[in-house]
C-alpha cells in the first residue's frame, strides 16, 4: 500500500470526476439558486422524494424531485416531456422511461447518473431556454420548496446497517461504558458495524416518541426498572444510499465500492442511552436505537460531492494498517469527504419565545477513522448481498474538540473524553448545555427540536448543502392500544 | 403474576383454541395425508410460496401453496373458483380475492386466519367432493410435492430480528467467549436480540458459500487475518412470521402478542465462529452471521399448532420473575410449544456411498428461557414497529443436555458447559463428531449438507411436521468479480 499524499491536494475520486457541471461561474435561470447561501445551487442537484402539499391537476403529486434554489423540480414530467431522452440507464434501457420515482435512479450505470445530472445541469442553466421558456411544463413540474413536504425518505432501504467509524467517537463512548478497556483490540482492524432496524427510518421532520424501556437495577444483583427514557440522545450521522447492489456470495473489492455508491445524507440515529447501557451485552444496541432513525430528504450525489473528497484519515505512526481488502491508493488519497456537519437545537421555550435553533456542536465528515469505501467493502466481504437502495451509515460524527462531539452523551460529559485512565460514568458529573432561555440540557427533553445539518465549502468551488434533518421529541406513550379485532 | 401452573395440562392458548379441524379421526381424500408418518395430515396445512418446475398451462406458475400428505395444493385457483368465498378477511374485503400469494394471508384477521383452515380442512376432507370431484380444478391446482421447489421464502421480510433466547445455549456460548463472565446481569431479565440482515435470507436448499472475513491475531497485539473461515456452523432456530404489525411508537402488549403472529418455521443461522469472536465487542455479531440465513419452506399456523402449546419455562426458584410487561396469566401457562428439533448432516462422501442423513443431535422449542410472545412484545415495547412478513428468530435452541445442543460450537465442545468455572476456548480440546464414513466434524466442511427438521406430537393428536430446512456448503470464493461497467 502507498501511503497516503503527505501533502494532499483534494484529488477527485477515480469514479468521480470533477467537470463542467461543478464550475462555480455556472449560473441557473432559477435566481434564488445563485444566491452564495443557499444549499442548492446548481452544482448541487440533490435527489429526495417529496410530496405536494395541496393536490394539482396535470401530474402526480409525489415523486423524484431535485430542488434548486428554492424551488422544487419534478423530474418525472420532464422524462414524459422527453427531455431526458437519449441518456442510456444500462442494460440498454433508456433512463428517460423511469424518472417518475428516485428508484428509477437505482440500478442505472454511473454513466447514466452522470448523463442525468449533466442533462439537468443544462436545462436549469441559465443560457438554456428548453425548460425555462416552456410555460405549461413549468407548471406541471416546477414549485415553491415551501409548497412541498417529505413524508418518506428519498429511498426506502430493505437493510440498513450502522457504523462505528469515528475512533474519537468509540474511545469516548467506550471510556463510559467501559472504563477498564474502552477502545476495543478489534476497533483498528474492523469498520465495526450492526444491523439496524428498516422498518422503523423516518423522513425529516416526523415527530419521535420517547420510548419506554428496561433500565439497569440501581445496585447489582437487584431488578431492572422499566418506564420512559431518560438519556434521550441524538446521533449526528452521515448515510450513504446503495446503488446497484451485489449478488449474494459474491464480494465487492475496494477499487469497485464507490461504484456502488449513489449519494450521501444525515442520518439521526436516535439513542436511548439507559436503555442501550443496559441491554447492550453481547449482542449489541437493539431497542436503544429501533424506536427511530431520521433521515434527511436530500440525497446528495456522489457526482456532486466530487470536488469535496479529501485523503482518508491520516493514522496514528504506532497504528495498524487496514488489512489489504481495506486498501487502495484512491482511498487512501481521496476516500474521505469534507463535509461540515452541525447540530443545532429548539427547545419548546425557545420556539415559544420566537428564538432561533441554537448550534450545539460543529464536526467534520473527514475526521472518521474508516472510510465508507472500506466500511461497504468490509459489509459485502463475506458475501452479504447489498441491495439498491440500502442505508449504511457512518456511527456518530465525533471530532477531537469538545465542540465536535456528535451526541449529547459526549458532549456533557464532564472532563475530557480522552483523559486516561476515564473516570465517569454517564449520568454522573454531567455538564450540561445551556440554551439561551437559560433552560439546561444533559440529554433531551420532551418538545426539544433536533437539527441536522451539513454543507461543503472549498475554495474555488461553489457551497452545497445538505439540507436539514429534523425531528422532535413527543412524549412517551403511557396508555396501552386497543386490542387487535 | 399468578404463577404457572404446578400440574402443567397443556391448556391451549387463549388466542388459538382446539377445534374440530385439530380432530384426530379426520381423514383427507388426499391418502397419503392419513400416513401416520406424514409432516402434512389434514391437521397440518402449512402455508409456503412454492414455484412448479415444469411450466404449466392455465395457472400461475408460483404463488401460495399448502401441501397435504405428498400433494401440494395450488390456492389461487381455488379462491379464483370462488371456494373460499364468504370468509371476511377484515375491514369487510373478502378474503377470497387475494389468495394467490402468501402475502394476501398476511393483513387478514385471526377469524379470517380461522376460517381459512376451517374452510380449507372441509374441501380436504374425505367426506367432502367440492374439490375431489372438480377433475379441472384437480388438474391446475393440485400437484405431487415432488414437482415443486422453493426459491424465496414462504413470506420475505423486510426486517429480521434474531433473539438468544436459550438459556442453555447462552451459557455455553458465553463461557467460551467470556470465561470470566458467561452469563451477563441482562440475561434474565432482557429477551436479548439483535437486527439481522434480512437481505441474505434464503429458501431451503439454497447454496451457502463459505465466507470469508477477518480472523483474531495468534496472540494480543498482533496483527488478524483474512480468509476462509475455519469455524464455520449452523445454528438450530425456530422463527416466527409476523402476521399484522403495529404503528411506529405504538407497543404490543403481552395479551395482544399471539395475535400478531402467523406461524411458526425453522431457522438455520449460519455462524462462522472465528469472524464472530473477533468481530462481536462492542456491537455484536455482524459478518459473521449475514452471509446467509435459512428458512424452511412452510409457514406452520399458530392454528395448527394450538395443541402443542406448553407453559413457559419453569423458571428456577432463584431466578427473578419477568418484569410485569412481559407477564401474563396465558403467557406462564401455555406461551411456550412442544416443538421436537433435529438436525441432520450429510458430508460430500456419504452422498457419494449413498448413505442416509445422520441426526447429530435433537432438542426440544419448549426449553427456551423466553417465549415468543416475550420476545414480540419486548421488540415493541419501545415503540419498533412490527411490518407484517417480518422473521423473528428465537435463538439456539439447546437443552440441557449435550444431545440437545443446537449448534456445533456447543456440540463438539469437550466438556460440560456448565461446569463453573468453564475452562475452555472455541477451537481448542474440541470432541469430533464421528460421521458413518469415520470422517471427523468439528466444524462444518465444504460440501456438509446441513437439514434442519421439526415436528409436535401428543397423545390424542395427529403428528404435524414442519418439513426441512436444507443448506450445501461450498467452497469460499477467492477470485474478485469483475468491476462494474
Amino acid at each position: 500500500m502507498a501511503s497516503p499524499p503527505t501533502n494532499p491536494h483534494y484529488p477527485h475520486s477515480p469514479h468521480y470526476p470533477i467537470d463542467e457541471t461543478h464550475d462555480p461561474t455556472l449560473e441557473s435561470w432559477v435566481e434564488s439558486a445563485n444566491d452564495p447561501g443557499t444549499d442548492f445551487p446548481i452544482q448541487n442537484l440533490p435527489l429526495c422524494h417529496f410530496l405536494r402539499k395541496e393536490h394539482r391537476k396535470h401530474a402526480t403529486d409525489n415523486g423524484l424531485g431535485v430542488p434548486i434554489g428554492d424551488l422544487m423540480v419534478q423530474i418525472g414530467p420532464l422524462a414524459e416531456a422527453r427531455l431526458f431522452d437519449g441518456i442510456d440507464g444500462g442494460n440498454g434501457i433508456p433512463l428517460g422511461e423511469d424518472l417518475w420515482m428516485p428508484e428509477g435512479l437505482l440500478l442505472a450505470s454511473k454513466k447514466a447518473h452522470r448523463g442525468f445530472r449533466h442533462r439537468l445541469s443544462e436545462l436549469l442553466r441559465s443560457d438554456n431556454s428548453e425548460l425555462q421558456s416552456n410555460k405549461r411544463l413549468l407548471e406541471v413540474a416546477v414549485m415553491p420548496l415551501k409548497d412541498v413536504r417529505f413524508t418518506v425518505p428519498a429511498l426506502t432501504p430493505r437493510d440498513y446497517t450502522d457504523f462505528y467509524a469515528s475512533l474519537y467517537h468509540a474511545t469516548s463512548v467506550g471510556s463510559m461504558f467501559r472504563p477498564d478497556n474502552p477502545l476495543l483490540p478489534n476497533y483498528k482492524h474492523v469498520p465495526i458495524g450492526y444491523h439496524g432496524r428498516a422498518s422503523s427510518i423516518v423522513a425529516s421532520g416526523t415527530q419521535v416518541r420517547r420510548p419506554v424501556g428496561q433500565q439497569a437495577p440501581a445496585q447489582d444483583g437487584g431488578n431492572p426498572t422499566f418506564g420512559p427514557c431518560k438519556m434521550l440522545d441524538y446521533e449526528l450521522e452521515v448515510g450513504v444510499v446503495v446503488g446497484r447492489g451485489n449478488t449474494l456470495g459474491d464480494t465487492i473489492p475496494i477499487g469497485e465500492a464507490e461504484a456502488h455508491m449513489l449519494g450521501l445524507c444525515l442520518v439521526n440515529d436516535w439513542s436511548a442511552r439507559d436503555l442501550q447501557k443496559w441491554e447492550y451485552q453481547p449482542l449489541g444496541p437493539f431497542l436503544a436505537k429501533s424506536f427511530a432513525t431520521t433521515v434527511s430528504p436530500y440525497i446528495v450525489t456522489m457526482e456532486a460531492l466530487a470536488p469535496f473528497r479529501v485523503p482518508a484519515f491520516q493514522r496514528d505512526a504506532g497504528d495498524p494498517s487496514p488489512l489489504p481488502y481495506l486498501t487502495s491508493e484512491a482511498n487512501s488519497a481521496a476516500g474521505g469527504f469534507d463535509i461540515t456537519l452541525e447540530v443545532f437545537l429548539t427547545s419548546e421555550q425557545m420556539r415559544q419565545k420566537k428564538m432561533e435553533p441554537v448550534r450545539i456542536s460543529r464536526g467534520n465528515f473527514k475526521d472518521m477513522y474508516w472510510t465508507l469505501a472500506q466500511m461497504l467493502t468490509h459489509h459485502a466481504s463475506n458475501g452479504c448481498n447489498m441491495q439498491p437502495g440500502d442505508l449504511l451509515a457512518s456511527g456518530t460524527v465525533s471530532g477531537k474538540t469538545r465542540d465536535s462531539r456528535g451526541c449529547l452523551l459526549e458532549l456533557t460529559w464532564n472532563g475530557d473524553a480522552f483523559a486516561s485512565p476515564p473516570k465517569l460514568v454517564p449520568g454522573t458529573d454531567r455538564t450540561p448545555i445551556i440554551l439561551p432561555t437559560g433552560e439546561e440540557r444533559k440529554f433531551l427533553a420532551d418538545g426539544d427540536e433536533v437539527i441536522l445539518k451539513g454543507y461543503c465549502q472549498r475554495e474555488g468551488f461553489r457551497r452545497i448543502g445538505f439540507g436539514e434533518c429534523r425531528g422532535i421529541i413527543t412524549p412517551a406513550r403511557t396508555i396501552e392500544r386497543p386490542a387487535l379485532p
